[in-house]
């Protein structure tokens, strides 16, 4: 209850009357009237107000995560906020579905009202794919042009600006980068796991070596495959190797945030590492959400325009599916499925480690 | 591609700048910024976007078989856009997973700016209920009031003189007891209809009379059951008993748009019924998902504001619940289901009448 | 790899041979194939493929917080858990979507057959329904009679069993009650929380009194609400009045426990309150899920069977619709949104409280 | 009720004791209990189940097709099974999240005691895809070897005798091949399709040509353009270039086929169409579903075991990658889209053709 406050009215405060104004169907406006133009406005308008969400919540991680210190607290916050941007996503996906209640053949009674329209011109899904870290040259042309080429001057402005501004990937990186534990107490985990590593790929070797069974040819083909991975695990370990990778464009993220990230996923159990897990998972989950809307969203154009082919020459739909796996961002923490080792080949956590990492409550009994 | 006409901007085309600049938090204007404010705008920003587009295409369908004479195809538009409709209702009820990622204490930080706005003053959500077909006399007062008390005198105005206009249960009625087929070419449906259910209901009695295993007990139970089962087929074959039970509230369609509704649900097979089968299905479809969406709604202020008491003594979450199955529009047709019998009992119908049903085109061969 | 195992073969662990030949439709037994009747057996089977998955978790989850001392790791799985029983939740009320493609009249080609087996004799079900703490006393007759009356002798031994064994309920509340912070530190949490709401309760009543604008009928109106909620936080504050409202059977959880529980969601943001507020939260989720499904399995049947009246007078439709609220097992928690209060409105815990209650690492700073 | 039966009781009707004995996790048999197995073994059993239920109504939609003669109740008959399909469909995929609460660390705990056991063993699912009318042509070797080669050599019989077997693909396309409407009552379909095809071409050529405002070199752009799109055109009017199309494995169905599938979706308006226009609708729904799943399911995989090399050389994650759009089977009918034109470029039907067209009943009035 509050003093002296007038009165709020539902309709006022949604600002009702401006928007349910904002549906102006074109084919009304040609004498043509096509009923389904106002689902098709209406998906749109839905999408834009959700990307002004998504914005919302990841400007605000980022605000956080771009602090010097992160508190547990803002981890925690950051969680939830990222945890709110995949049941959105969620949705632009579900509505995908009412989309499609709209024939190819209804589309077509208005779509040349509509010509040179396109949701490639949305400015605010192009800030969304910048604000989450995708690099420029990570994008591919379309129509032999850059991916702004097609909004106007001002337009252009605003998403050139978009890609200098901090991004989730740089604030997660430089956070990851921070952690602590890498070496601490006298306990270097990266030690540790370069050992459990080597144990692992030498009973492998030895297994393959040793088994009376298999033919030689097969034995070959079995060494082949435990030196790639030998070379695999090699390209995590060491830092030089590593940075070939990156410098061949095959991995992002820092030698540095890579180890936190994969200590953080081996060591999960531990309270204070419980919500950076969390974290890392959400990150993941927004970025497989985008994947799968790319993905639906190509299968829906295909659908609905089959494979007409536009201007340029190209066609939307193989545009589109060629964006799917390219514009992933977070692929990095995806593949370190590839690193984990069971937990059982992982040496315990020395007492005063351990302590340090649980709660000082737990300390003081 | 189109001649001479001024190429069309998306941002333009959507009216951008107009939606994007419609959330205008409280919090902020109180210099107390809660950053859920813009989530709880935008999804009901959202909601009012659907409702438009339900309306738009409820009304559509109001139009069309408001007409004389219904034909064929606009019974297969219709079954097209009330899936639609039951398609943007799944997204209505999903939608509240999102709103659900604000916790009940991150409400409390701006609830008490928005005082008294409430989402009861949803004009839009008024207008769908009447336009379903919801009688004024089927609705429980709010605080002693009449629905639609709580707005303002236009937005009264234009939802009482809804509540005049042609409902979707009025024209759906209507078209049922235009049905030809309930007595065709010699063939009256309802006869042989009622010669089934008698028989069917005498084997049940010769079945619980003659079983020499049942106590004498459990024997009259049974009779009392079957009897009771007789008299709820009597209520629907009977027109005065039929019309006794709509004088008490408890059916509401006539007795001849039922008589028609179950035709069509037992010959749904035929050809010609195949598309009226849809369409009933399809009405209940909506039915069931806004009866669903009144639930999961109920629960979500539930688990938001739990049982506060609020104006007038009643909590809001007591009032929703009580509003989940009364506020059904359709029920018939989902108690149309007590009144089926196996097509195995029902005779086939005769050549000539099938014939009628059937394509032309299948004559000709 | 490993070392002399035998290698395992797809079907023979997954006892495909034993699985996919468990699927005897009756209808083919008496002759009278129907086609549907293959889809009414698996998903029931489904249905009990997952029961069992559900009984494993909830279990382990019961055996974990049955020890004396939980470790916060503990916690952390258990969160994962019952999350995970939400998602199989999800998919048991998405797969009636599935049931539901069956229509009344295709039912009704087996149904006969199938008398009088029915999905009350699920004896997992109801495992599932007494581990997570429902009630004998919390049960609706079902005919007059107990709710395992209608399985063999066996199977009601195992149910009554099972009514004795620890719940998740129980386990939580004892867990609950086990929470060190309600005073600690010199900290009394509860003081500061009564302080806050008789400050909160008073201002109110002063706005009441003092507004010269309402009329004195609506003042009374409005005072006698105010009495209303300050009663309604009497009865959470005050451990007779609490008492009372238990015996009265309107609550479940002990005092203690539902100050603990009010404490973690009021100071949730606290690093050692982060998971015990995600368990909470997880609590209420598989409740609310178990509640979703009651109410869509009852529509189900709703539109399969319509209002049928069964053995003993009464109809599946209405008893099922009966259960959907008054089975909720873990309503306390859901009502405990009425009794929060602004976080402005709570003292800052004591510097030295919120550091026993951060990670022992950062006071190492 | 049903004279002399025997009681049918739950458990024995669904085999649960059978049912519930056929989870045998292996962790537990090396003494090495790992609590996430159990779900793996019913996950995959519930896969197994539905797998079943997939192949039940797809065998009785190729059964009533292979037919000389399909009955208008077959074609509703078969919509309704393969909108199952697709709702089952729906919780394959959506059954992917509840596997993802087993994180990738929590799998390698029992990873190791399945070798070399893998669902690319799972014979229903290859029967499914030969079934839905994939060529063994169409298959991407695994390992260098054929789909079938990891499988027992019984089960390598059954594979492979499937691919023998009619599939929904041949039997769907005889039957589109069979459609009476292309040239019917004196009506040329495929003239006036050419024809519509041809003027609206020729228009945009003239557009073009005559526009004073775009340069030479835009104008060469687009007239490439239009050139690509007008042997796009080409190749579905002319019987030769689309069968040199099809040579080179870019389509699949038959000319007329395809002239049938492109008539049912242009006049599906027309009551006689519709059931063939839901058909077609559904078929591409069941084939996008899988292709979805195949999606789903390769990102769960990546995200479970990341890039690890398997045998072979390969990674399983881009093997799975690699057959998600290269296993549709109904291709085609999504690439229509890219041919129709708009209603209004079409000639009305005569009224004699239409009457034909319509229902026998309708021309007795």
């Amino acid at each position: 209850m509050r003093k002296n406050d007038a009165p709020v009215y539902y309709g006022d405060y949604l600002k009702l009357d401006q928007l349910l104004s904002s549906q102006l169907p074109k084919s009304d406006e040609h004498g043509a009237h096509a009923h389904d133009e106002m689902l098709f406005i209406i998906v749109h308008q839905v999408y834009e107000l959700w990307f002004k969400q998504i914005l919302h919540e990841m400007q605000s991680v980022v605000e956080v995560f771009g602090k010097k210190y992160v508190d547990e607290k803002d981890v925690g916050v950051a969680v939830l906020r990222l945890t709110r941007v995949t049941e959105i996503q969620k949705l632009l996906v579900d509505q995908l579905r009412v989309m499609e209640t709209m024939t190819p053949l209804d589309f077509l009674e208005f779509r040349d009202f509509l010509f040179p329209a396109s949701g490639f011109q949305s400015v605010q899904f192009r800030l969304i794919e910048n604000i989450m870290g995708m690099k420029p040259e990570q994008r591919l042309l379309y129509n032999k042009q850059a991916y702004y080429q097609n909004v106007t001057p001002d337009h252009q402005e605003i998403i050139k600006s978009s890609e200098k501004q901090a991004s989730l990937f740089q604030v997660m990186e430089r956070w990851l980068e921070r952690t602590p534990f890498l070496d601490f107490g006298g306990f270097n985990f990266w030690e540790h796991y370069r050992s459990a590593v080597n144990k692992m790929l030498k009973s492998d070797r030895d297994i393959i070596t040793g088994n009376p069974l298999t033919s030689k040819e097969e034995k070959k083909k079995q060494l082949l495959e435990l030196a790639a991975n030998e070379e695999s695990f090699a390209a995590v370990i060491d830092k030089t190797k590593h940075n070939d990778v990156v410098s061949k464009g095959k991995r992002q993220l820092s030698h540095k945030a890579l180890q936190a990230a994969l200590l953080i996923q081996l060591y999960r159990d531990e309270p204070i590492l419980h919500l950076p897990f969390r974290l890392l998972t959400a990150l993941m989950d927004v970025d497989e959400m985008f994947t799968m809307w790319r993905y639906r969203h190509a299968q829906m154009v295909h659908r609905m325009i089959g494979t007409k082919i536009g201007t340029g020459g190209s066609t939307g739909y193989n545009y589109l599916k060629a964006t799917v796996e390219k514009y992933r961002v977070f692929g990095d923490l995806f593949n370190l499925s590839t690193f984990l080792i069971p937990r059982s080949t992982l040496p315990d956590l020395p007492a005063e480690v351990r302590k340090s990492l649980g709660f000082a409550y737990a300390q003081q009994r």
